[in-house]
């Protein structure tokens, strides 16, 4: 059985002094109500990806808060958690779930409110990404642990600085054009060279931001997306797993979740990189882009700048990557996942913001953590 | 198609500071991987409950974290979050990724290290589970949520105060058999009436007590549960959802959720309420569990109490509920999902603690928050 997505939406990314999560997570799952023409009442069961509500705003139990405040009781509802990669989590689980045959229509959601936090409230909650007994104990932040990967692939594939910044200049230029996004400015390697020094060799302008936001997608069982104009359908998916301490993993200049969890979507999908015609990917941190690019497979190792250089990845180019400008226009942990497949699923219906001619074939790459977990979707149009 | 239990176990419960989180969910997986007499290496995907790590210990990314110190990586591993129904929400999704065909091999666990928080911690993170917005905010605890409904329970159906406290009673007895339980010491009605008061009506010894611990199970498919001796079958699975906020029901004493979650699982399984030899119920609060009975139909409304009365609710009763003590014993939140599944396992295999003679189908009852949502299982042997 084949499972496709019929709907779609994102709040507009950035900071939501007076819209809490439930009114965020209520206007996302609207949007993509809305966008696939049905009613709320459909739905038969949800999945939310969220961080760490917890502790940005006191608040668990995100399921119920979603269907309660969403009024479709009594329908189940589950929050999955993994870190960063909470909504690609969420959107795995609402896609089994299809296939399980319990439910024909699942809305997957993701949400996060990290602004309403004080202080350093926000760093300290999201290193509960990495592993409390071993970093977060010591001191490293996360924007640390992405610095030692960035030292240790600048030093081994002579990587400099300038190129690094190739990688937020391609984004803030990609997203001039996307309404959702936190910035609508461009920047210019000089301009990131000049921003402060966070954990060096990355500065400010390498760094996703702090964001709230929520999206959603729709995803019905193949027997019930006959009835929708325009159904985009889960071609593969892949998840993995890895050590939860950066300090245990073999190598520091790949992420060995993304290439299981690639390799299993890709044979799924049955499709190979060069099929890929955009991707959305996981730049939380500069550095971290450049990673996507060699262990998604769309560069060789330690060749991933090659695609800045010559502009591959800048729409128009071979493999137009991040074209609504990633996660740094806006990465509210929980949701970002889902926001990467409101994107493709735009691009791949012919309705982006940045639309690229003819993309049939799309990839989404959600991390969690330094790498401890990832999920790899790939979806198509007919 | 069928999904079996193959293997189940579970750490003491109680206030364990020689142990971590990480420390915990592992020795509760190695007892179901041993229970079930295969090796680790077998396990294709995890699933974890857990309600508040972030805030009890600050860690998130759960799923990486157990599986990483179980040296499992790099299967998928899924951290799932409804409160304190959080254990038997992984299980059911477990459950679903069987049956989605993706895994034939799967364990579900729950872990919740409750004791390392200072102070009054613990208590403003389990208002997590509620609202935190229009209860958290005005000084609502878990307590005072089920006070009121003890009191609107009392009043309308004329429940006293030492009638109440026949459910701590009857537990405590059904816990000093238990190797896993928090406490080994019988109480009396006078004992309850004697301790103190947390929330009018409900006092200390109403109350399921802060605990660590964690429990886990194997899973596997139809197919694969004939290499197994005495599977225990998953014959229904129910989950509903509810308001956040107690305010907004209908009623003070009654959990829709459970009802709903009830009457699916029950169907699902073919059963009715008469059928069911032993139940593992939700005591989080004595009055939790007489509003069990009543949701669950083993006893009309209002007149939950008899069963206690009748002493139907004690091992050699008719319904034996909570043989093995309930959350009286330990209610380490995220665990104690999967902690029931685990003593109706055993009760079905007939190696229960306090064994119930020729129990063939057993219920599990677990809510998060206060009544926000519910899970409920049906097992039974071949």
């Amino acid at each position: 059985m084949r499972v496709a997505i019929v709907g779609a939406g994102c709040t507009k990314l950035g900071e939501h002094w007076m819209k809490s999560l439930r009114d965020l997570s209520t206007e996302a799952g609207a949007l993509a109500l809305k966008d696939a023409g049905i009613d709320g009442k459909k739905i038969q069961s949800l999945y939310i990806g969220n961080m760490s509500a917890g502790r940005f705003i006191g608040q668990e139990h995100l399921g119920a808060l979603a269907v309660d405040q969403a009024g479709l009781n009594p329908i189940p509802a589950t929050r999955c958690e993994s870190a960063c990669a909470s909504g690609a989590l969420a959107f795995r689980k609402a896609y089994l779930s299809i296939l399980s045959g319990e439910y024909d229509i699942v809305m997957a959601g993701g949400a996060e409110k990290m602004t309403d936090i004080k202080g350093s409230g926000a760093i300290a909650t999201l290193m509960g990404a990495g592993d409390q007994e071993w970093e977060s104990s010591v001191g490293l932040t996360f924007v640390g642990l992405y610095a030692i990967m960035a030292k240790a692939y600048m030093e081994k594939y002579k990587l400099t600085r300038k190129e690094l910044s190739l990688v937020p200049v391609k984004n803030h230029k990609h997203g001039l054009n996307n309404p959702y996004a936190q910035f609508n400015y461009e920047i210019t390697t000089d301009d990131v060279l000049r921003s402060p020094i966070i954990a060096d060799p990355l500065r400010l302008l390498d760094c996703s931001p702090i964001t709230d936001g929520a999206a959603a997608v729709v995803l019905v069982s193949e027997r019930i997306a006959k009835k929708f104009k325009n159904p985009i359908w889960i071609l593969g998916s892949g998840q993995a797993s890895d050590t939860l301490a950066l300090h245990n993993r073999k190598s520091l200049t790949e992420i060995p979740a993304t290439k299981i969890a690639a390799r299993k979507a890709y044979e799924q999908a049955k499709v190979k990189p060069k099929d890929i015609d955009i991707a959305e990917v996981h730049d939380c941190f500069s550095i971290a882009e450049i990673l996507a690019y060699e262990d998604l497979g769309f560069s060789e190792r330690g060749k991933g700048k090659e695609l800045l250089l010559k502009k591959d990845a800048m729409i128009g180019g071979r493999i137009p990557v991040n074209t609504d400008g990633g996660l740094k226009m806006g990465h509210p942990v929980g949701a970002t996942g889902i926001k990467q497949i409101v994107e493709v699923v735009k691009q791949l219906r012919g309705e982006a913001s940045n639309q690229v001619r003819n993309a049939r074939v799309g990839l989404t790459h959600n991390i969690g953590g330094s790498g401890a977990s990832c999920l790899v979707h790939i979806l198509g149009r007919e």
